[in-house]
């Protein structure tokens, strides 16, 4: 994990206070990380904290020992009027399920009741927190269907894309030029899959992504190691690169999905509302 | 501040570590402080962490500088599942009003929603947290009607008691027998109004007011100083005594409301619902 | 990790708000763990907070997925006048070694800067807090010698018996009667070496270990299983038994040692100081 | 205190994540404010938080209420290794004094055993924390003398001009090219000393100042209103300049202090060593 989050000159928590493609240069409201240990069982392990990165030495040492499948981890940068707690870090956790977006929805605080409304009991309740992203989580929980069945990867992107159309149908339902950038990124500890969305005047946010043999990381520069075989050792998907060569990493079109299944294939798919 | 807060052997924050009327001896989930300077405008100032109040040097420092007609002062011990954040803590604050409670609803977590699918939108906005105890105040907030208008002591009481008869529908409505405990303090910044309400099997948590000429600290205690007057110049509500003499204090009756109106007179009324 | 932490009934964390042996029933001010991972390298993995235990969602996340064989995890009790902040809760670390303290020195304000003048450099440079157990440690560290060299478990003991000697000698040249309560506990991620010791007027606090083949949770009970063998499969020592039957555990006799070596070999010494 | 730091547009928590003369645009690891209400005693009055500032909202809603003739508020930016807590949050305060600092001293760690060794008991124990800013503010306390004394401007200058002396000895017998940054602002509630100083190779941190008859804010706008009087009605000293019009301000030559004694009167000094 440290690998990813720590040693790179470019690595996430690197990026918490030098950030290039984000429209403020820091993000300094939440850390958190999320892995799988599967040799355990199938819920995710969750660390999260309302405090920046770059000064969470919980996440420092843990990050030296924590070798993982499968790792998601975000540095927040909250939105003016969200409230900087450890409720409202991501990645958010629910049965097998995280989930973490980069993003904002127009007009949430008008549209939260009605999005509310149509969620089950157990949706519902499963929100401890106030943002935007985790009512987004809320709604996939409800079109992804029973947490303890087993998803295909293309049946979590079929919630992922609905969950869109949805905040898209509520957010153009109360302005119609509505602006939303639905960078989301889900996972069952199987499959993976990856939004960059955005509705509105403006270009998505970014999103990038890497595969390969392997990701190593030498002093302080990360590579992806290429790969003839048919298919990756390592995949990674940012908002910025975290590698130093540029063509280690491709970018995510927009309106598309990018899905991982358990075999590291990658897929591009349009979004289709 | 400091003589309610921190002088006295028995003040709050003493509470905070030795309580003796409590289920639990300690309250370390939060504190939580809320006062009015009526000489700058009519809106309280309200400082609230998440961090025990026995180790919040922020608050001793300022309880020394602050000198305020009416303060309102709460010390946490979350009920179980509660998230031990800021914007959990008491007391709340919209307008005018500061809100607190000590209690608990039996059945929140499924009554939340029908609750909240009766309140206004802007009483549903102005939840920040996840307590029992901010929906209250949500429900106490559109049922006391315009926060800019004034208030008799009169008005804010109706409020208060059909909050309490909405929170036992809500809850009876769930289960015949569902337990409530219903210590609630509201005030406007000129009067006040505290309720002690038990619905169902127990006893309502325990709720004194002392009433006197002047509150003074000597040394380790504090004493409610006596008058003969017919009005007085000091009134204190709280769950357990703060001064030394126990003859200082009187017991509000169970599921009674205690009034205190601008000119600190002093009414019991019981709560028909 | 979590049958140590949350699982039973006496787990570690039940004792932080509900603990039967203490001067205070809870302990409220921090929580820290370390552990090694000696599949990955010989440093403790260190997680610690200035929170109560109880609402300390991320290590009870945490706890559900490490698996160590060798485990130290402290509830705080600040002193008064210690800062509750990270750096001063436990357990320490430094190099290879893990420490904690439960106990007090008297006069430490006073003695502290005599104790820092006999630190060598690295010691004195390793505090980060401002607490008499850190200050512990750092007499340990230059007491036990390179950090980098395999330590004995005789070497750890005598390196813990001689920092007793010294914090005795120290506080005894402010005030022949001052009171120390020192029970520490040391390990290099390979031997630990615990100590229970007063000196002055009042009983040392207390200190239990218990020995078996394994230490299983079924359901809210945790259970040492007994043995023939001549060696153990887990050994526990704990303030407070966490098992539920109080014939799993042994008393550590006032002022004796108990050291664990890697075969998980017990003795009892006596501290000669 | 809000239209210091809140209301205009340029205010010191605006500055905390948009800050146009410091080396690293946002300071993140803290916010302290200090105060003297001189009606009460004469002592400050501290809050400070290791939170970001942009989201202390306990702050917010204190500087609505608090008017003060005499206010300290700093923002900090971690250095390097040094823990984000609350005791290393500016300003310091002791006695009658209140203290920060922006910049740094290098070599500190090395330096801070020989700079407590020169300490008094007394200013060695009020270090509560381990910046090289609090260092910096005990060796103060005892060349300033005796805190319940009255102090002159010129004697609190004397002092804190001996203490960068000091330092930059201490820095010195280290390393001859050691660098030094000590912009360094103090007040006994009376009197304010600002430093402005450098000592190695580069220019001093930036340092500004605006007098004038009152300072207003006007929507999101501050004015320093101008004034033909001898003497001002109200001085500002900040990083950076905190209304719109540049002209309002001065620059604070290198290796100067700026005096600001009761009368506001304020006076520009070379620092000779």
């Amino acid at each position: 994990m440290a690998d990813l989050l720590y040693r790179p000159r470019h690595s996430l928590v690197a990026q918490s206070s030098k950030s290039e493609e984000m429209s403020q240069p820091f993000n300094g409201d939440g850390f958190g990380v999320g892995w799988y240990a599967p040799e355990i069982d199938s819920y995710p392990c969750v660390m999260k904290a309302a405090v920046p990165a770059w000064s969470n030495t919980n996440a420092k040492s843990l990050s030296t020992k924590i070798r993982s499948g499968l790792v998601f981890a975000h540095i927040r940068g909250a939105s003016p009027g969200m409230a900087v707690q450890q409720t409202n870090c991501h990645p958010f956790s629910f049965g097998p399920f995280l989930f973490m977006h980069n993003g904002s929805i127009d007009h949430f605080a008008r549209l939260r009741r009605r999005l509310q409304q149509g969620l089950s009991d157990r949706a519902f309740e499963s929100i401890e927190g106030t943002t935007d992203s985790e009512h987004a989580f809320a709604v996939f929980l409800d079109l992804v269907g029973d947490p303890a069945a087993p998803h295909t990867p293309e049946a979590l992107r079929t919630a992922l894309v609905a969950t869109i159309a949805r905040l898209a149908d509520l957010a153009r339902g109360i302005d119609a030029s509505a602006s939303l950038y639905l960078n989301f990124a889900v996972t069952d500890g199987v499959s993976t899959v990856v939004s960059r969305f955005a509705a509105g005047a403006n270009a998505a946010a970014s999103l990038h992504y890497s595969a390969g043999s392997r990701y190593v990381v030498d002093g302080e520069d990360g590579d992806m190691l290429e790969t003839d075989a048919p298919t990756f050792g390592a995949v990674m998907v940012a908002s910025e690169p975290l590698t130093r060569r540029p063509e280690d990493w491709k970018t995510v079109p927009e309106n598309h999905t990018l899905t991982i299944d358990s075999g590291l294939r990658i897929g591009l798919d349009p979004i289709a509302l």
